[in-house]
């Protein structure tokens, strides 16, 4: 326990002028956000606030040099309207993986897990009840110290906003595999949800949709022969029965629903693989129907089934499947994530 | 000319608190800044205001998508008082560069002009008339508009601060070879001044400097077989007589002081080579002797000499010498920017 938590509370609530049934994804902000200041060497104690703006420095540093990290987390509401978080420990250890990796002061648990739960419980009549919805909430920290010296900043903002929201992606998506344009270096910050690893894909995916596709899939910067991830997303790749994942790096993101979605695929006796993937071997298996499903795997779009891939001007169609992986996998995941089912894996935390 | 640029005054000047004879490095700011916001569509007319906080939405992509970049310039004084810029349209045309590569709307190159001199006209009494002090210059333009969405945002905010600074560096700079970690990818963002590449820098950069030594001279990410450039700085080798640098890529930022200093040289009769250098090829030739010089060279540090480099845990001490190329370069350039020769070369700008 923080004991120094403070809670300023909103004198009057937005929620009467949010349609619930018509949620798009993160558009729309909680009453109250949490703002955790880092000053002097160490991070003060936490306090939740109305949502309101920030007022920085013109030289503050996130502004120059991309200190910035983020998470993407999501809370849950059940029938019974009780609230659920997935696995938020491993968002709590990969926030302080992500800041060791950009220079910034890892935070203790207690103020991420009390900051939270104290958030969620205040604004949980924000947590969308409809199938589909939830709560998306968005941690994140960057550097507020200021000065133009390209050096890490001394001051730092952790914050915590939350956004009812519906699904990330309507409907199928098409993807291209990209040959010219990367997304992360050895020995570089793409394991990290670093802010600039997100801009530096924006103009190569403004590409993509420019020619009729939704997103990126990346692949090494090296050789652009192997499949890594889709940016938002791992990728999973179905060739007959087995599914396959690339494994994480110093360039891929170690994704929790990734990782989530490989034990309950394990736990279903779906033979898996973690192994690179070659564009070559994902075309041929597309060339002879070998190549059964594609999707992405994340916590913004849960799971993403692809409906085709395009590499070197030309379009390889996914096969249309009654019962996939993917509809199994999701529906096994978010059955979890809702409380509908008993929780195995010990992956639920109650609000 | 933009005929709608909007000038407000600040009511009160802060110069009389700053001490111009003992100048750090872009910690003090001048009296105004220039702001210019991009909304609907198009980039609104530039306003000089008072230096002031910015005030932003805790979810403007800025904090999460690292959608940011920006420039470095200088003002000079002459003897005379009158005030100089370097070569202002190359950083205008790297900005816009930079802005397409992280898709971020383009800049009118009459907003830049005109807002950057207005400007520096009305903060002229901030630029250092003190030898080797300059009004250090930072243009920028960053994601103000909001949404947890990973794609580009819908407005943008372009502003100019200033702050009157002494050395980048003080005194040599011993530099450590990079075997682990990289800056940049192929098919990567390297090439852009881009926030993300600088906060990727911060944490090797620290475990050098945790081992004595103050910047990291980055290598390729793929063999860390050739040298890149360090970061804040281009990297020149001097091999016996001739000086080296790297090519430009989509990796390695093309430096306004590098090219400067390339046809400086060329017109000294200094001969340049631009090529790839192998840090075999430099320890080999800090061994043989052969290897009379190292400097960086950026807008910041000018021409920074490096005293030596450390690479697989031996360090090499690069001569001391009488004539280097590197105080008859620095002379030079800076001659030309303080206005102190004649410019044959077309590069001084009059504010």
């Amino acid at each position: 326990m923080t004991n120094t938590l403070v809670v300023e509370k909103a004198k009057t609530s937005k929620i009467q002028d949010v349609d619930f049934d018509n949620l798009s994804f993160g558009s729309v902000y909680s009453d109250h956000m949490l703002v955790c200041d880092y000053r002097n060497g160490k991070w003060e104690a936490p306090k939740v606030v109305p949502y309101q703006p920030l007022s920085l420095d013109p030289s503050a540093k996130i502004f120059h040099y991309g200190q910035s990290i983020f998470e993407g987390m999501k809370a849950y509401k059940d029938e019974a309207g009780d609230a659920w978080l997935f696995r938020p420990l491993e968002n709590f250890k990969r926030l302080n993986k992500s800041a060791k990796r950009l220079a910034i002061p890892e935070l203790p648990e207690e103020y991420f897990m009390e900051g939270l739960t104290t958030l969620l419980q205040l604004d949980k009549d924000w947590i969308p009840q409809n199938p589909g919805s939830s709560l998306y909430i968005r941690p994140f920290m960057f550097a507020s110290g200021t000065g133009f010296h390209a050096s890490p900043a001394d001051e730092y903002k952790f914050i915590i906003c939350t956004a009812p929201s519906g699904a990330y992606f309507s409907g199928k998506v098409k993807v291209l595999i990209e040959e010219n344009y990367s997304r992360a270096a050895n020995g570089g910050v793409g394991y990290a949800k670093a802010g600039g690893n997100y801009a530096g894909q924006f103009y190569p995916t403004q590409l993509a949709i420019e020619k009729g596709y939704n997103q990126v899939i990346w692949t090494d910067d090296n050789s652009h022969e192997y499949i890594e991830e889709a940016g938002a997303m791992n990728v999973f790749v179905r060739i007959n029965d087995t599914l396959i994942t690339g494994p994480t790096s110093d360039r891929i993101l170690d994704g929790i629903t990734r990782k989530s979605i490989l034990d309950i695929a394990n736990e279903e006796g779906i033979a898996t693989e973690v192994r690179k993937i070659s564009v070559h071997e994902v075309v041929e298996a597309a060339k002879t129907g070998e190549l059964k499903e594609m999707f992405g795997a994340g916590t913004a779009a849960v799971i993403s089934p692809i409906s085709a891939f395009g590499y070197k001007d030309t379009d390889y169609d996914l096969p249309e499947l009654q019962n996939s992986y993917a509809s199994l996998l999701k529906k096994r995941i978010t059955d979890i994530q809702y409380n509908r089912v008993a929780d195995t894996f010990g992956w639920r935390y109650k609000v």
